[in-house]
């Protein structure tokens, strides 16, 4: 019998073609270690570029929590801690990893995944009005990520309340972009890469999920990237010697809007799936206009495809139905698209 | 003109082109995340046969820093350090990285890079015989280098000594091998891959240096990997959610020898670079015996020969002369040794 | 005019009388060093006889937030968090000190500032069943202070079932007892110091706010004070050279119940105030036994009182009216008393 | 039999009389929390007035090591290491503190337990000369104590060069004064608090082993005290909700010159001790002009007076002889400096 196909998430094929071609075209030149090679300084320029921020500083480094960590601990003081939604992945998947640099995650409650300018807002009015706010842990910066953890996104009006709450307060606005991509990509998405640069302070452009093997790309957009950047990085253990591994992977997924064309791929086939599911009734958990699909099952039908087709289990509806995610990815097949279609 | 040939690392290329096929070959294949894939599972298989250790358990890390970082903090307590020769990378060139973790190195004179047996017996004494004892540092782990950063390496007698030492005392002895290969393929090398695994408690088997474009083989031969690993490597910061992207390569590294084949290759290029400068008067600072050859030259020449070859400043000799490392690797090209042969 | 009395908290005063006739009669005796004299000693004989508890291991530390972090610090591994009521201190009000030591507080909402047996079940109970378990924070252990920030108490048969979650789970339970004589004294509390004893893992007996000028005694009830603890103090910055200045503050304590005694005088003084505001028609915010009495009060009222008495401004109750905390202590004369229940 | 009399350190014995006379008077004032207080107040000003620098800003803490480990934690950013004598309290017997807060002591070999401007020139120039400056840790701060560990102080002009030193660089210069009053007084001493207050960045007057029960007052000199001091001091366990509890004991030894009246007293028992020594032909391990004498003994002769009078032992000398550590104090009584000598 054939192996199941899956959909369980957007990080389950290698890399796209073109990142392996030029692997092996460059694979016996002589570069430069620690990321001072030029395909990582044309990396660099690209994604500035792209970002229409010439002043941006670009930092690569390997993984979603590795960034997120990072990011949170090099730009914090020890007595700050960073606002999230209670949903947001530094608060809910990644083992303390944050914490474990010493810091807190404020989570406030948010509404399908995303925070808002009021719950910025009242996290600095309740420490500026408590006191005893020596004593609590002041907001230092908030943390969103776009697309959020249930596949929504952000509005650009909503994301403007929010950048100017944080720049009222004086809070850098982190914007964890692992699936930037699918984001920007969604056709209900009233956001560009340049918008985002403008209104967040440091933001990352995910590549792991989004047609590389690994590796996501950091931008600080207001010459706020911290000195001895590169000590930091290493002390964190997220220095990598041929630092063109990732280098060379953003450099070709920023070289003729690669990024874009294969994240849009993947929205496509979103959104065929979506309809589909609509079409036959099936009831959506989350109105979601990215990549993943959260949709409510009945757990006899889950287990009746199980060997044709597998889905990330998200969270149980009830003692009958459990809410699975369907992603999709660059990689996502049309074919793959119509067995499922054909099984749903 | 041409670019200068360089001997500066044995990182400045790639991956071999084994491991770029296979990455090509399984582009498309959907795997489990986070190192749950068949591949990672197949290279542990294939490691811990190579070790002659079947109780062992693997995990793959990204660099060496990380890896020296991860390991000596999930393996000490609190209060422990970690002895170190002096020149040791954790101790030297790491950024800070163990202390980070909240540990001190507990550096010791060492010589050639290696520390021996009484060394870790006078740091114990020293510990025990303090009437101030518990003010002071415990020593926790013994950290060596295989080979060391002067190139050179351990005996088997001597290191039989020092894991007697450690094993008295119960201290776990850590060896960074990150360039392990081209230590045991040297051929004044009479240690094994399986006496390692046998004399150490944790090891490593660098594949950023040997082949690989990023990765490290973290080996616990003695059923000592802490519970939750999965969780601390993602709290570090370090778990990848394409695990294959290390996993794989190792796997690949491990087919039919190929990491030991690459490894034997840079011995070879390298000792061909020693008889060429032994021959040629040059002065050695130190015999090395693996891929990295110190040498002392003038200033002038280093000057003369840098628009056509490049090696790595060690430090000043006097004030005419400098050190520098020439270091081969898996990617040395033959054309190349024979030009820096003429060269010099 | 006369300063207004305070009943902001229940460390406004120094230290009890026989406390520091006792620091006279021992000033020019030259003792041991960090802990090793006889009144450290003695001061430990008479907590473990006072506990009923002859193989427990006592420690004695300067203030409540440095106990807090420590005794999480030392006993979680580097993956766990603690669970705490969402109003625990370590929670709300110690900027963040927990978190500083690499750990999450897993918060959970409570009631009256208690948690339940039933919190502690659903936290395990959500982390083994996460599929995606090895990246969230794993409970390794259960907060709880007795009395509460608001007060409250655990009823034996709670704190039982507390108790029993937590061992069926394998998570010590640590009790805050920052306030403990004020709990125990309380009319409505049927537990004893024996009781905790046997019901906690680990707990500590407050000073600072009974009596004394600071100091508290951690009590690890079941051999599982961690090896090496002189270090792991010193290393906090919590070693005091002079360890007798804790240790013969609480050998004075536990001589002829004087702990007790004080607390009790305290829970006299607060029930005499909370009969005054029932009386008067005041509304408490919550009803609580021990020392600290919650009341909403006009804020017109508050302000007009302010210089003849003084609260603390606990929260905003509506826009006319705030909750005010009025503690009593150790040290409250009942003269304040007097006076206090004539100007409500 | 009569107790030994002890020299084993310098705090041995409690608090001078005039530090309980005050903890009486102002046993039940109702003072403010958290060194709000007036005492606390009052002993800020003092100190300010006595160090000739109105704009110095005064925080106090419970002990030496703590001291230490906040002042460096909060001074240094996180890649950056604190250059210290290899014998530095800091580096020797602090049981790792420093490391735990994750920053590497950068150990010199220092003379006598001293530093000098060199040292700190060679270690900026090894850093910047660094090729692979950004895999070192940055020197980011200077650490010596005044006294140092072997009783010996520094010149005013050896001061002064470190000091420029340390300013040409950038690198803050702290000074621990855990016995400040006994270098201060100490005949040799060319330097006056004023002097100290000039050339450090930040430093503290110890007062645990002069006259206090606990406590170090914390100077940072030129307006270099972080912001949210009051949260960082929390968060490192080290905030005392008795905050008067140091505030008074500095507010009584910086009244009438009470502080340097009792180190002067140490001074005289100690030359006293000297003088004695050299005259009866004892060996002089170091020539300490301060509270600290080492000497050396034979081992027979030390075994003989243990049931008269202690001291500390402070290294093997040869198989027959130890260097012994012979301290006074503020509290050593003339009485006992005759017996002692009488012993010799």
């Amino acid at each position: 019998m054939e192996r199941p196909i899956s959909f369980v998430s957007d990080y389950t094929e290698g890399a796209h073609s073109e990142i392996l071609r030029r692997f092996s075209e460059t694979q016996m030149e002589q570069l430069e270690g620690y990321g001072a090679d030029k395909y990582t300084a044309s990396a660099k320029e690209k994604i500035k570029n792209a970002c229409g921020c010439p002043e941006a500083q670009v930092v690569f480094l390997t993984g979603g929590t590795q960034t997120n960590k990072f990011v949170i601990d090099v730009l914090l003081r020890p007595y700050e801690g960073v606002i999230s939604a209670h949903s947001g992945h530094i608060n809910a998947h990644e083992a303390g990893a944050v914490e474990s640099t010493g810091h807190k995650v404020l989570a406030v409650q948010g509404k399908n995944g995303k925070l808002c300018a009021e719950d910025v807002e009242r996290c600095v009015a309740a420490y500026n009005g408590d006191s005893a706010r020596e004593h609590t842990v002041k907001p230092g910066m908030v943390y969103l990520s776009f697309p959020t953890e249930y596949g929504t996104i952000y509005t650009k009006s909503e994301l403007e309340a929010i950048s100017a709450a944080c720049r009222k307060h004086g809070l850098p606005l982190f914007c964890d972009g692992a699936r930037l991509g699918y984001g920007l990509m969604s056709r209900e998405c009233d956001l560009t890469l340049k918008d985002l640069a403008k209104l967040c302070d440091v933001f990352y452009i995910g590549g792991t999920k989004v047609g590389a093997l690994c590796g996501e790309a950091v931008v600080f957009t207001r010459g706020n990237m911290p000195a001895h950047i590169l000590s930091l990085v290493k002390q964190h253990g997220a220095l990598l010697a041929k630092g063109w591994l990732v280098g060379l992977q953003f450099d070709t997924l920023f070289t003729d809007d690669l990024y874009f064309k294969i994240s849009r791929h993947a929205i496509d086939m979103a959104e065929r799936v979506k309809a589909a599911l609509v079409d036959k009734g099936y009831k959506l958990f989350i109105d979601s206009p990215t990549n993943q699909q959260f949709v409510i099952m009945q757990n006899a039908q889950i287990a009746a495809l199980s060997d044709r087709v597998r889905f990330e289990t998200w969270e149980k509806y009830d003692d009958e139905n459990t809410v699975v995610r369907i992603a999709t990815s660059w990689a996502t097949k049309e074919e793959n698209i119509e067995k499922l279609i054909k099984l749903l």
